[in-house]
């Protein structure tokens, strides 16, 4: 079993309405710097702030009426926490969210503002997949994973989808990197709408298993890297995500915390828009050299823009 | 001598193709706060990243083949002097540009960067018009104002038009206000399109010339407010702005730093945009209790983006 393009189109009906059609950003000064026609899927003004309202939805609205009564289980470092919890609130489900102690204090706040349940754990001692797990059992109800799930691949590509349809064929696809739900999902809808389109993922350079992995042809599991891109701090890609990255995705490269603060700064100052950090790797990674986009139609998912008033201060 | 909605009208056939068409953005956190539905006219996303290239195109493209020859003067604290580069550039002619010594480092950069001459000045010891009035005697040159100007006025007044024509009726408008231009403008476009709309300015607590203005019937000249809203430390109201607002504005309001600093998180991390202090007069004003907005359909512009990175800081 694995994600379709017709998945994708199912998905896109199923949140119309609900999920918003984000807008698609540009910048003169953006392009005339990278020598590429840039456009930005503003996922950061996605509800809840981030895509993964697309593949929490998605999935939560697939639920047997017996799964609805039993209620949903996540265990997400943010933005999937918030975006099952909303989810789940919209659909009138009961949400428990095991979420790290050291979670960004906002995403913490803001999932339990949705009415979700909120459980933590260590992330650098505990385990949250056998936590999510052991709740499950104990009390019934359905873990929906971060990213290895079909249901939340599927929700994902409809960004993509939604580009494209935008603003026409695209030469270049680059996503953020964590487990692989956005890239795979992008990949899918990508290679249906524009097969010819090289596709990138970028993930942290402190946390590069996604590259070892495509370029070793196994799985590689590392330990939780230290990174200010906390949405990308997973531990190896699923293994749903993985083949379909392995099919479709051109290569995995990657940017460091330095460069992901000047993505920032040049969203923010130049572009008028706050992207978490997580979202600025596909920028990081055209402005550090590793794709080049000269005479290219650049799409670029930012995926999201709950970013910590640790990073983000606004003060005199 | 004054704007009519029908030249805010030529001004908006001018600008078309130019100026970009902003988004407007909507917050459900905004409205539930607020208890009112507020959309946001997002002219941070403007070319130059303010509204201030509407009224800047506006005025240069009408000028003589021989004003064109001769090149344009103006003085501004900011976004006037980028919005003159940047149109001045666009339209082929030569800028010369009379800023404060401590405008924002970003701002100097970039309107040097639009190829403008720039002159310095201390704006809390020289008076700005006179320098401006004595570089166009000395070189020729047409001097635009940064608000009082028909042409500028007319200009700034477009955004109010195309936010009006893209969402409908609204019951409450709301600018903020240093001069006059922006105010003045919106002003007419909405007295034209929402008869029966209340229209509010919001300033400076610091710097209320503009309330005391309108309370008392005659222009107030004060010192330059210290304040972090710089778009709004203007000095006085104007001979064209002062009567178009009397006729047409329903109050003048004040907003502080603090109130505007929370106005500004609230967008930056709600909202995920970038909003200059000037621009967070209207919410803050919203959110200090000042408009009641309960029930209301609210007009908001926001003005610009253009924020010094010592208020706005990306750093681990």
């Amino acid at each position: 079993m694995t994600v379709t393009w017709q998945d994708i189109q199912a998905a896109s009906a199923r949140i119309e309405g609900v999920a918003h059609v984000t807008p698609v950003l540009t910048s003169t000064t953006a392009n005339d710097l990278t020598g590429g026609q840039l456009y930005f899927k503003a996922e950061n003004f996605q509800r809840m702030g981030a895509f993964k309202f697309r593949g929490a939805y998605n999935a939560i609205s697939q639920f047997t009426p017996e799964q609805m009564e039993a209620g949903v289980i996540a265990f997400s470092s943010g933005n999937h926490a918030q975006a099952i919890a909303l989810a789940a609130k919209l659909l009138g489900t009961k949400a428990t969210i095991v979420m790290p102690q050291d979670a960004p204090p906002n995403k913490l706040a803001a999932t339990r503002g949705y009415g979700a349940e909120v459980v933590l754990y260590d992330r650098y001692t505990e385990d949250r997949e056998a936590i999510g797990n052991r709740i499950a059992a104990e009390q019934g109800g359905t873990v929906i994973p971060p990213y290895d799930h079909e249901h939340v691949i599927a929700g994902q590509g409809t960004a993509a989808k939604e580009l494209i349809e935008e603003v026409g064929q695209l030469n270049v696809v680059i996503t953020s990197l964590g487990g692989g739900g956005l890239l795979a999902g992008t990949a899918i809808a990508t290679h249906a709408l524009c097969p010819h389109a090289a596709i990138y993922g970028v993930e942290p350079e402190a946390g590069n298993d996604g590259q070892r992995s495509f370029r070793s042809g196994e799985i590689v599991t590392i330990e939780t890297p230290k990174t200010i891109a906390d949405g990308a701090q997973t531990l190896h890609l699923g293994d749903i995500t993985f083949p379909i990255i392995q099919e479709y995705v051109t290569d995995i490269i990657t940017a460091n915390d330095e460069e992901l603060l000047d993505a920032m700064r040049f969203m923010a100052y130049r572009m008028k828009t706050v992207v978490e950090p997580t979202g600025c790797l596909p920028l990081a990674a055209i402005f550090n050299g590793q794709i080049n986009v000269t005479g290219k139609r650049v799409g670029i998912i930012l995926s999201g823009g709950n970013i910590s008033d640790q990073i983000l201060r606004i003060e005199v």
